[in-house]
């Protein structure tokens, strides 16, 4: 918050109101989610008929720690103050993005004082980020900013037009001869093209870790993983539904991944040699990455498995021929990383076992928790840096 | 919905659940807002405690007419069905888009089995459409679509980068040495450039109506209107505030505006006459519109007030010269809509009395209804045909 303007906010709200949309509601008079000077955080919730109101976030977990994801997310009952104002204030928090939602009387809601949400498959929850540390990577910081576009590319494989969204860093329009290396980041089973920019942060990510020094100006393609999705929900010919997990035919997206690296090597100034292409997901991304880097051994020189899922039906011939024309031509990285927690975490250690038997060379990162956006973000934060070197 | 993929869905729910990052809530069983075959909607919420459950939308007004917008929206009680699901089902419905929340024991929350929502200042609220008339303009379909880009530009003026939308029309990659006119559309004062491409679908429309052929295609440019906010809610390094209502200097956005149309200039390929720009705004980015119209006469051929706040002070000497200036070299279109239950509908008939008593040349659209995006979206439908022909 910029104290500055609260003045000038008071004086012109009468004002102001009559100028917005008349809305359905009047928005309640109330800050939530403050972030405090010692790193705790201040939730606040009007609802005086209410008989309990709770609140459940990835900030504390059942045994009290805080920060472990959202595994184990506890239910945290909050008090009622003055005027049926309903409050919690959380402990000095680590620095980090964090995710919460309310319970009125059991009831879930999202907080209608911060209306900063992330639609993750078919939820919608609140966000807030605590500074000071990681979380500052995940902000928006007065630093030079990449363009950020949704496109519509045609897949001939497919047979239709699909869309993705495509990061170009800062100084692309100013520097019109010169050419990028790319990243392909790919989703997860229950996401879409939006979700490494929103929930993903990676355009943030990559802003902030270009404007360091920490990674060199790339070009960061997010395109849709799902073979019977256009578009991410509400963005297609599909309108508003409820969205729902999509059954794709086996190794359908990993064949057609190429109409997506051609469109993005005919219209933006990419360089177009195994050096400069990586590719990396999360998920079912993350077994997209292992084998479309493997199915083109000569395309990707970077390759980052997030939480993978590889090796959950052990490990295929075609697929054991494919990682082995790929390791003869070896890739500069083949990164892995998982959270200790990650349901994935056995099949993940089988398919280690595998690359390490046939003496593969690959880098290998364990986090804390689960399946979860914070180690992806942590990963991706620790995978751009390695890249094009 | 698509009625083939229900099946796989169920199949693969179990499966693709664990997929999924572990969401602090599951999903509810349940859908909402479903358009039923006589254009009736119903709204489904589980909620075995409450007390009452109502639903309030901008498609019923008091007096049980629907369609109305937003004004005089009544709050409806829904119906406790078996198992805690409370349902309402809506008379039939005009084809349009619409916007509702829940009340839920009198504390409002959207609706969490239809994440659809749009945040309109510190509001969010959730959507849906009734198809098969002009609900149809804003609903995605399977026409060929432009690309939207989030940019930062360099306002010297200002000394600060500035973020906008651009969307440049389908085949603009295609076609690399077409040339195409350029729409500016500016937000009220409750917005930011997220606001047009969201809430008031205009990429979507765009897409639509270059599809049938009803406007040609554009590249449509939807800058920040607030000096004092360099980019919308949460993608500024103001972070994730509650968003409040910025008090701007007079005139100072529209003295630093040709900031904006060199950047886009210079970056898209424009035509750079008077006779291939337009600019249009809602509310104060009417007013907007009407300034920076009237100070640059030798820029803009097209002007779309859209319940502008024009007029509001009276109108001021200089304004009055700059618009004798500009009527000299009379624009191509200067169109006005307002809706005949605005607010700033006394204001807007002052200022056409002013110009109707110059003898300045316009066209004046009134509708039904308040201060209200319907009617802004209509306006942006009646006026975007009408340009560059």
């Amino acid at each position: 918050m910029k104290g500055k303007f609260i003045l000038a906010l008071a004086a012109m709200t009468l004002c102001a109101s009559a100028f917005a949309q008349q809305n359905l509601f009047p928005s309640q008079d109330l800050k939530s989610a403050i972030v405090n000077e010692d790193k705790s955080v201040t939730f606040n919730f009007l609802a005086p008929k209410a008989h309990s109101v709770q609140i459940v976030g990835d900030f504390q977990t059942t045994d009290g720690s805080t920060n472990a994801g959202m595994v184990n997310s506890s239910v945290i009952d909050m008090k009622e103050g003055e005027g049926g104002v309903w409050t919690y204030t959380t402990a000095p928090l680590e620095s980090e993005l964090y995710s919460y939602l309310f319970m009125v009387d059991g009831i879930a809601t999202i907080d209608p004082n911060h209306p900063y949400v992330f639609r993750d498959f078919a939820t919608l929850t609140n966000l807030f980020v605590v500074p000071g540390g990681r979380g500052d990577l995940y902000s928006v910081h007065d630093v030079p900013h990449g363009s950020v576009s949704a496109v519509w590319y045609h897949s001939d494989g497919l047979k239709a037009d699909r869309r993705m969204n495509v990061y170009t860093p800062a100084g692309y329009e100013a520097n019109p001869k010169k050419k990028y290396p790319v990243l392909y980041l790919l989703h997860g089973m229950g996401g879409d093209e939006d979700e490494w920019k929103n929930f993903g942060r990676a355009c943030v990510i990559l802003d902030n870790l270009i404007a360091q020094g920490k990674a060199v100006p790339m070009i960061l393609v997010m395109p849709n993983g799902h073979v019977g999705m256009s578009a991410a929900p509400g963005e297609s010919s599909w309108g508003y539904y409820k969205p729902y997990h999509v059954n794709d035919a086996p190794l359908a997206y990993e064949t057609n991944f190429m109409d997506i690296v051609n469109y993005v090597e005919k219209n933006y100034r990419t360089y177009t040699d195994k050096a400069h292409r990586a590719i990396a997901g999360l998920s079912m991304g993350g077994g997209h990455s292992a084998n479309i880097s493997a199915m083109y051994p000569d395309k990707f020189d970077y390759v980052g498995l997030f939480s993978p899922g590889v090796g959950m039906k052990g490990i295929s011939d075609d697929m054991k021929a494919n990682l082995k024309k790929q390791f003869q031509k070896a890739p500069k990285l083949y990164w892995i990383g998982i959270g200790n927690a990650d349901f994935l975490y056995g099949s993940v250690k089988s398919y280690r076992e595998y690359l390490d038997s046939m003496g593969y060379k690959y880098e290998y990162t364990e986090t804390s928790g689960g399946h979860i956006w914070k180690n992806w973000r942590i990963y991706l934060s620790e995978f751009a840096p390695r890249l094009f070197k």
